[in-house]
Parts: C-alpha cells; sequence; structure tokens
C-alpha cells in the first residue's frame, strides 16, 4: 500500500544538527535519502523561499518521513525513537531517560544555539572565535560534571544514547573553534571512544555528499 | 516506605524557562514547594557554590523529584508527563508529538537562549534590546507558521500541550522587549485564550513568592 518512500534529510555537511540526526538513522540502520542545503552558497539556501516551507526556522536538519517534514533535531530524535524501536537510543528507566534528556538538552539550548552560524554572523567577524568559546566552554564545564555523575562508557551507562549524539557534533564544533578540551576528561573519553564508531564515521561531516573535496582529503 | 516529601522547584519569578514547569505542575495538579533563586541578587544566586551543585549549568529551573535532582526545563517537562500521566500534556499520535515536541524546541533553543539574561549581559545595555527583539521576531515567525498547521483552540489541536507551556511564557519576554505582536496572530490569540486560565495564572511571575512587591500591584 505504501507509496511512501525513504525517508529524506535535509542536511548540511558541518551542521552539528544535521550530524545528530544522521547518526541516529545510522544507529537504527534506517535507509535514507540525503537532500543537501548549503549554508554557504548563495547567501544560504536555507534562507529560500523553497527551503522555507520546509523549515519555517530557516535551519536544517528537517526529516520527510512517513508523509510529514519534521524540524528541530531533538524533536526528530525522539520520533525515530517513538517510531523505530530497534536499537534503542533512550533507557527505559525514567531517570536515565531524565539524563540522557538533560545533557541532549544542554547541548541543544545552552551550547549550539550560541554558536550557530547564523548568531555569531550578528556577533561580528573580530569577537566570534572568542564568543563561541565562552559559551561552548561555559557548557561543557556542566556537561563534564553531568557525565561525571552518569556515564559509564557512554554518555548515561554503557549504551550508546541520544546524549552520545548530541555530544559527538559537539565536540567537533569545540575543536572548530579552538576550545581547549583538557579540563574535559570524561568529554574526550567518550568521544575517543565513539570516533571510530561505525555510524558516527558514515555521519560524519567528512563523510557526506556535500563535503568539499579539499575537506574530505 | 516513601519519605520523599513534596517536590522543590528552584525557580525565578521571572525566568521563563521556570514559567514553563510552573505551568505544568499546576495543569498536573502536583503539589510542589518553590525554592526562590535570586538572579540579580549578590551577582546572581545561581552562580553561588551551592546551587552549581545543584544545576552545573547554573540556571534555573531546577527540580528536585522522586529522589533526584533534574535539570533543563524540557527535560523536566518530559520527566512529569513520563511520570505522572494524570492530564497528559502530550498527544497519543507520533505525529501530534512531534508537531508539539517541534514548537517546544525552536522555542527553548531557538528563541529563550539568545534572549536568556545571561547572554544579553554579554551582548551589552545599548544593543540588548534589539538583540532580543531581533531573535524573538524571527523565532515567532517560524512558530506562526508552525501553529498555522497545528493549531486548535490552543498549539496543537484543542488540548492544552507542553508547546503551549513553553508559548506564553515567551510571549510574557516578547511584550517585555516590546516587540511588535501584530504580525503573529495565532499567538496572539493563543496567549488570550490561555492568560486566564487559572493553572497559567497561579505559575506566572507576578503570583510568586518572590515577585517583589511594586511588581505585583
Amino acid at each position: 500500500m505504501s507509496i511512501i518512500g525513504k525517508p529524506i534529510l535535509y542536511s548540511y555537511w558541518r551542521s552539528s544538527c544535521s550530524w545528530r540526526v544522521r547518526i541516529a538513522l545510522h544507529l537504527k540502520e534506517i535507509p535514507y535519502d540525503i537532500k543537501p542545503v548549503s549554508l554557504i552558497k548563495s547567501g544560504g539556501e536555507h534562507h529560500s523561499n523553497e527551503f522555507r516551507e520546509i523549515n519555517p526556522m530557516e535551519q536544517v536538519p528537517a526529516l520527510q518521513i512517513d508523509g510529514v517534514t519534521l524540524v528541530e533535531s531533538l524533536n526528530i530524535l525522539h520520533y525515530l525513537e517513538e517510531t523505530r524501536p530497534q536499537r534503542p537510543l533512550l533507557p527505559h528507566d525514567v531517570v536515565k531517560r531524565a539524563k540522557v534528556r538533560e545533557i541532549c538538552e544542554v547541548i541543544a539550548s545552552g551550547i549550539q544555539p550560541l554558536q550557530n552560524l547564523i548568531v555569531l554572523i550578528h556577533v561580528g567577524e573580530e569577537k566570534k572565535n572568542e564568543w563561541a568559546q565562552h559559551w561552548i566552554s561555559r557548557g561543557f564545564r556542566a556537561v563534564e560534571k553531568l557525565l561525571s555523575q552518569s556515564a559509564g562508557k557512554y554518555c548515561v551507562g554503557d549504551d550508546i544514547t541520544l546524549a552520545d549524539c548530541c555530544l559527538i557534533p559537539q565536540v567537533f564544533n569545540a575543536r572548530k573553534f579552538h576550545v581547549d578540551l583538557r579540563p574535559f576528561p570524561i568529554i574526550l573519553r567518550i568521544d575517543r571512544e565513539l570516533e571510530n564508531h561505525p555510524a558516527v564515521r558514515a555521519a560524519h561531516p567528512s563523510n557526506q555528499p556535500d563535503c568539499p573535496p579539499e575537506v574530505t582529503k
């Protein structure tokens, strides 16, 4: 009966929010197609009239799935979890679930929005690195403290969760802005633990179809 | 058996994130105690060593409940929903749930973090109103568009959901920064619909124990 095809992910190779969703899609082994949306080309394809119909926030990611279009990365992650329970990315225990969501939300509300490209444009070229470093370091101090109470092999216990899907791309961003990561040993350990995981690798910016060839080299 | 008392909400009267949680607690008729945390007094009580142990992000709200401390407002809302299913604030249908979370996340990641007190201090006195207006208007354009597809009497359909818990405090913030709300008729209609709801009123900044008397007048 279904004429609905593979999910389509509107994604930008270097977008950390797109990367969160790509990791989850790979972990859950959900086949999907990518429609690259360049945040650079022609002043940003995410600001086009066409894309504004897909996501009125003019941001990636957006996911077309099951006949609907979903926006906002944590929302998409939760939808995948609710509709594709294979390879669960949230624990069963309600308190552990809360600990996963805490880390996701510190990153998704407390860090990423403040070092987002669109905000840095407003902060200005001169101040942008210092600004990004400040907010990432502040957020990572909190994440490190939360992890000291929740982490096992990964962010919460010994299974990969949505918190890991959010953490790995944020560490990548931290490095992009030359944040000193030495004060965050647990974050660094989890990043090392996951950097060669097949789902994380497949979802990595350098493995995206829209990654410029000079970067993938 | 239980020696666990009433939940304790660490809250600041004017904090929109605290208000989100207060609305949900009142809607679900969960008795709770308030511990006010002044974001103003002595350079901000949320920056004290004592409070940093409660929330390493040095923000309100935090909720002590069921023997654990939870931080991050959307996370707390979801925990209440998972553990106190009375008066549900998320629909059963997975797509409608996603539509609720989309609106929550646009507000919680796309608007509030950028007009947060701690960010405005960094933006500076001179520019802070213009900055806040810019990000609130941008986010509300997206919320209005999402609501044009999802709203009934409230944000998603005809039942109050977590999206409404997030929207009402954000409208309050928008007014504080003199944002022109005329381009957002659906947001304004829902705000009017809910402004006199008993749970919204009880949770309102002006009805908090730490609201200064010159404001409540």
